[in-house]
């Protein structure tokens, strides 16, 4: 077998994954096979074995690509100096949550929905939730140091909530499908920040509001 | 066939929805067939066809169980003389929601997760989760009418931030299954009002505080 270049490795590993997305979201990861997954990427068994042990595998890398994007945005966000705001780091995560919602955000759903039926997926969905909301956790803790927030507030409880405005988001995009980003991220500064209120604005395009 | 009392015809309702209820957690709505429901509720085909006529029929009846105890709420809340603020208002939904979670959630979280592939799991979805959204949306209008939250802010994207918070409980007491509702319904209160900062007090038992 010819070599291959790096390039080309990681472009294959997205084809896998994006097929392998494409069938879980239509049929739900109980119902796709391993045979699924390679027929839906155009591969052979073998071309598809090199990247993916198995099903698993395939699983916990779209699982990583979801969370990690997520987990990253919270490290910038704790990275950035000065500190933003907690309202304008919560703005910040619905943004990104706003693009999740409109890819990947479809299939955490689905996992949510297995999760209840099957243990793996319960552990996986499990894992991934407690590394977002341990995240805002680190955002929170900063909040109550900086007093914007209540320092004798519980840290665990209000982090809770706050993770609450991201899932709540992600499940309102996707059932109720109405919401705007930028007019939701404001009303969140509303609700966390009741007497600063500060006045909704659209950020076009909607890469400007990560980059 | 002898006649039978309301208060029969109640308990035989409920005994099917209940046996609905376990295959549809266990198997998924899709995958679930009236026979597999009329098999588990112990009755014959006629028994269980008097009172639903299929599967969707059972379906509406059980979301309506979910959604109508929540609205319920949400009217009851609305109806209360003096108003509560909307921070005791958003707890006392906290509490009910709990409620919600600990039994017929699980199946919540299933129809959310077939909502994202079969069509007419997503109308259903969609229409329940507006008619809670709607209630959320009077209370977040009269807290603004009251001054308790900024008249100026956009009341559709306020309410859809409070929805999330309940969603959000709901999503994380099924995923995470780690929080203590009265800590959760201090800390939405801490987010609300972050001046107020009140003492999270544990409410035991459960009930009382929906009473």
């Amino acid at each position: 077998m010819p070599r291959i270049t790096e390039q080309q490795r990681t472009q294959r590993r997205k084809q896998i994954l994006a097929a392998a997305r494409e069938e879980f979201t239509g049929n739900g990861f109980h119902a796709t096979s391993m045979d699924d997954i390679i027929r839906a990427a155009g591969m052979s068994p073998g071309g598809v074995y090199r990247y993916f042990a198995g099903k698993d595998a395939i699983i916990a890398a779209i699982a990583e690509e979801v969370v990690g994007s997520l987990s990253a945005t919270v490290d910038r966000v704790l990275a950035t100096e000065p500190a933003p705001g907690f309202a304008d780091a919560m703005s910040e995560l619905v943004t990104r949550i706003d693009e999740v919602a409109a890819g990947v955000g479809r299939l955490a759903i689905v996992v949510w929905g297995e999760a209840q039926r099957d243990p793996e997926m319960a552990r996986l969905a499990a894992r991934q939730g407690s590394r977002i909301r341990e995240g805002v956790t680190r955002l929170v803790a900063r909040a109550q140091s900086s007093g914007e927030l209540p320092p004798g507030a519980d840290t665990d409880a209000v982090a809770a909530a706050a993770f609450s405005l991201l899932a709540g988001y992600l499940v309102q995009q996707r059932i109720l499908g109405d919401l705007d980003p930028a007019s939701y991220a404001a009303a969140v500064a509303h609700l966390l920040t009741p007497a600063a209120a500060p006045t909704p604005k659209r950020r076009t395009p909607r890469t400007s509001a990560v980059s």
